[in-house]
Formats: C-alpha cells, structure tokens, sequence
C-alpha cells in the first residue's frame, strides 16, 4: 500500500480538533484526577480523528466557520474514545493494546476504565449543551445546535453504534446471516460516521440540497469504512484504519469477507466508495475533505 | 422504624414515571433486542424513582404540568439506572444482587450490562434532545428545556456523579479525610440530586426566588440523603432508601458515621433536613412533595 499525500484542509481541520480537545472537557476537581488522567490517556493517545474532522468540515462546507462546530466536534471524540475503552474492556473485545499502547483499563484498571468511558460519554453532552447555553439570545443558531445534537444521540446511542456493538458482541462464535452483519455494520459504524457528517450539517446550516447529498455520502462512506476494516481484518494491515490487525477474525466475528468472500468485498467497497464520491462531485473543491477522505478509506485497501 | 402514610401528590408523580418509563426510550430494532431486554430489566425493577418525581414536583411548583417535563424525568430515571448498573459491576461495587433481584451482569453478563449502561445514558440524552426538536417555534419554552438538560449533564457527569464514583472508589479500603469524604458525598449523590430539582425548576420556569429557594433545598436534601444512607449501613436498615445492607461497610469504605461517630451523624441529618425544611416552608401546601421526601429521609433512620 502506498502513502497518499496529506490534504492540508484535512490537516487543518485535526489540529484544531487536537489542540482544543481537553480545552473543552469540564473542569474536572483535582480531588478526581484520576478520572481526569484517565479520560485524557485515551484522548491523546493519537488517532485519525476522523469523525469530528468530517463534522468540521460539513460544516464549514455549509457555510459557517469551523470555530462555531468546535465544541461539538472535541464532543464526538468524545464518544469515539469512550467507545473505544469500553470496548477495549475485558467482558468486550478484552484487547490488551490499542494504537500501539496498552489499553485504558490495562493501565488504570476496569473500574477506572469503565468510569473513564462513563465520563467522556457524559462529558460529551455536557460539552455541547454548556455551548448551547451561549446560543440562548439567537434562535437560529441554538436551533442548529439542538438539530446537531439530536443527530449524534441518535448516532450513537441504542438505535446507533450501542445498538451495532451488542449485535456484535452476541454474535461472537457464530456466524451471523447477511442481513444481521448489515445490521451490525450499520449501526456498530456507519451511524456514527453518518451522523458526525450530518451533525456538522446542521451546524452548517445546510439547505435540503446539501443536507440530501451529504446524507448519502455519510451513509456510502460509514458502510465502506467498515467493509474495507473487515477487509484489512483479511489482508492484514488494519492499523491503517486505526484497528488491531486480525482482530474480528480473532474473535471469530463474522465480516464482510467472511460471509460474502473477499472478491465481492472488494468490489462491494468500490461499489461503496463510488457512491460516496457521486454524492458530492458536484461540489468540485468545496468537497475536498470529503474526497480526501474517500481516498485514504480506498487506499487503506490496496494492496 | 414505622411507615409513614404515602403521600398522594407522591404517589401519582411516581405513577406518571412508572407509567411511561418504557414509552420514552428510543425505537430499539428487535435485531438488538437484548439490548432492550437489559435496559428493560434494570429499569423495571422497582426503587423509589425519588429524582424523577423531585424533577416532576419542582416543574409543577414553578407552574408547569408535570406532562411537560416528563420525557425530562423518564430521562433521569434513565441516567439513575445506568449508574447502578455500571456501580454494580464486578470491577466496581461487584453486587449480586439489587432490590432482591440479581444484578444487571449476573443476568446478561458483563459485557451486555456494560452496553446496557451505556445504552441508557445514550438513551437519556436522545430522549430529551429529541423532545427539544417538538420546540424548535417556542424559543422560551426550548430554552427552559436547553437550561435543563445543561443542569442534569453537570451533576452526572464528570465533575458530578461520575466524579464522585471515582473518588468513592479509589477511597476502597484506605480511611480517607474528611475533605475528601464531602467531596465524595456532594459529587456521588447530591449533585444528581440537586440537579434534579433544579432541571425541574428550570423547566418549570422558575423565577429567581423560586430558583434559589430549591437550590438550597436540593443541596441540602442530596447531602442529608447520603448522611443518612450510612447512618443506615451502620443501623441496618438500608433497604429503606434502597441500597443493600451494610454494603459501604463490607467494602471498607470511608461513611459520615465512620469518620464523625454515629451520634455526630444523627446529629447532621438532622440538621441537613431542618434545613432543607427550612428552604420551602413558606410554601405550605405548595411545597407538599419536597417537605414528603424530607419525611421519608428523616423516618428512613428513625428508630
């Protein structure tokens, strides 16, 4: 696989995300810094930052700045890294390392971990409706704020990703039919991504057009995120896509490949991709990141 | 200890949450049907629902139905029961069994459990964002709403509740300061607590006095509510306020009696309650819930 060239929209939009994302954890006590150290051994401990980069830039690309989005895009992280860590956790995945270092409860032990998550998880509402509380003289503005983070629990909660990830966890062992892995991929994966794109949206205060082709992007790119990762799974370079290698076949989890074959897995992610691409060529340049991001989820697969 | 007659205006609060509980949680797939099966579990099996209706009395009192703050109070319920689920787990308080009945990991495991926790803390929010969009053409009404859902993210999250369980559990088998102990007893139950009365006042649009008069009341209730929980881990009656007997004791750790001797404890409860009484005796009739759950607290150590 070969390395494809940073975009510097893309690059931009990380370290802003990076370089606020404790800024806008609440004041954590020092009397509880244990919760705090723990919170931020997985926020910092590196990652694509995929999905609030795909919020900034939705909503940049609707028209409003970045700055307005970021509160709701550390938020994000936020969940992502809590659903990392319970995850991670030993009546879960049981994963000893993720990125390279060891996992949150291999360090701070499963009762900090647990709480750890619960207070990225809470963290995250608290961040983003603390910025609504700025939002209280301006009607238009607080109504894309409440329409944002609707998007995201809905994303992410028990018809979303919590949903996905008990699907999975139930069918580890044994194989599961067509259409229960669809259902896994899109709620375990997709609806997050799906969401990131369309909370972003919203923020943006996108018209019906925007919001229709965005929607189908983050619907094309969220299920091809998790195809290629099933694939990377197979072909074994899934640190790419920020994943342990091997590990869902590990596990005895049932994939994309794995139901379907590899050859059709591979064409399913063009299949996938390519819609992804159709939903916002129109734009040209505007769409930059979105196409940016295409590439690197395409390229994590070739081999 | 003898009963005290339940109190009417109580009793139909708590039959307003009981009644919809289940009605507010988000469309789960039956795909994921142990999803709902678990959080279901949890939620159906019983406990006071003391926030819920706190929340529910407050908005009433400050001139608003109680149908108007419901999804709000199911939402809380939710919030409560995810933490005892997660409380409960092996790597944090490891109890079998809750209100009589086994334990949320004892029934699904701990991974489902896990996830159940996380499902209703995800569902909290989803519920009441979603509420929020049915007022997107009521700018006041949405902002009561906005103020309320910042209230109840500050006092379960992470310089609250989850603060609190933190510090609680790293204080597990070494004596800790009295500094400290506050410090757990505020952020583990009161801030909940308090945020409960206050989300309620808030939504109820509360005025200044209104507001005032119910912070007062719900610090002073949430911290008289732990004071006496460990008079009970001592006396042995814990049931009452619905933990399990001597739990805090077995797992050696740090309670008020524990540290100030129990007569000293006797003696702040009673001071907590005379002041909570204090906050909203100028309301009479109007005030009939909150001075109930004082009667509750104060009759739960009577002995």
């Amino acid at each position: 696989m070969s390395k494809i060239p940073v975009n510097t929209e893309f690059a931009r939009l990380k370290a802003l995300v990076e370089e606020h994302l404790l800024d806008y954890l609440p004041d954590i006590d020092p009397k509880s810094n244990t919760l705090y150290e723990a919170m931020k051994y997985s926020l910092t401990a590196g990652g694509k930052r995929l999905r609030p980069v795909l919020l900034l830039a939705a909503c940049e690309f609707c028209g409003q700045k970045a700055d307005f989005a970021l509160p709701f895009a550390c938020a994000i992280e936020y969940i992502q890294t809590y659903s990392l860590i319970h995850d991670d956790l030993p009546a879960m995945d049981d994963d000893d390392f993720r990125r390279g270092i060891p996992t949150n409860h291999k360090v701070f032990g499963e009762g900090i971990a647990v709480l750890a998550g619960d207070g990225l998880l809470s963290a995250a509402y608290e961040t983003m409706t603390k910025d609504m509380l700025l939002y209280l003289d301006n009607d238009e503005l607080l109504k894309r704020k409440v329409r944002a983070i609707f998007e995201i629990s809905k994303g992410t909660g028990c018809r979303g990703m919590v949903a996905g990830q008990i699907a999975d966890l139930e069918a580890e062992g044994n194989p599961c039919s067509r259409e229960m892995l669809d259902f896994i991929h899109l709620n375990k994966t997709a609806a997050f991504i799906i969401s990131s794109v369309m909370s972003g949206a919203y923020l943006g205060g996108a018209d019906a057009v925007k919001l229709d082709d965005l929607r189908s992007y983050g619907e094309a790119l969220g299920f091809a995120f998790q195809v290629c990762d099933d694939i990377l799974d197979v072909i074994g370079d899934a640190k790419e896509l920020g994943k342990s290698t091997g590990a869902d076949a590990e596990q005895n989890k049932s994939t994309y490949p794995s139901i379907y074959g590899l050859e059709a897995s591979f064409r399913k992610a063009e299949e996938l991709i390519a819609k992804a691409r159709g939903a916002v060529e129109k734009y040209y340049d505007e769409a930059e990141v979105f196409s940016y991001v295409l590439d690197l989820v395409e390229n994590s697969i070739k081999q």
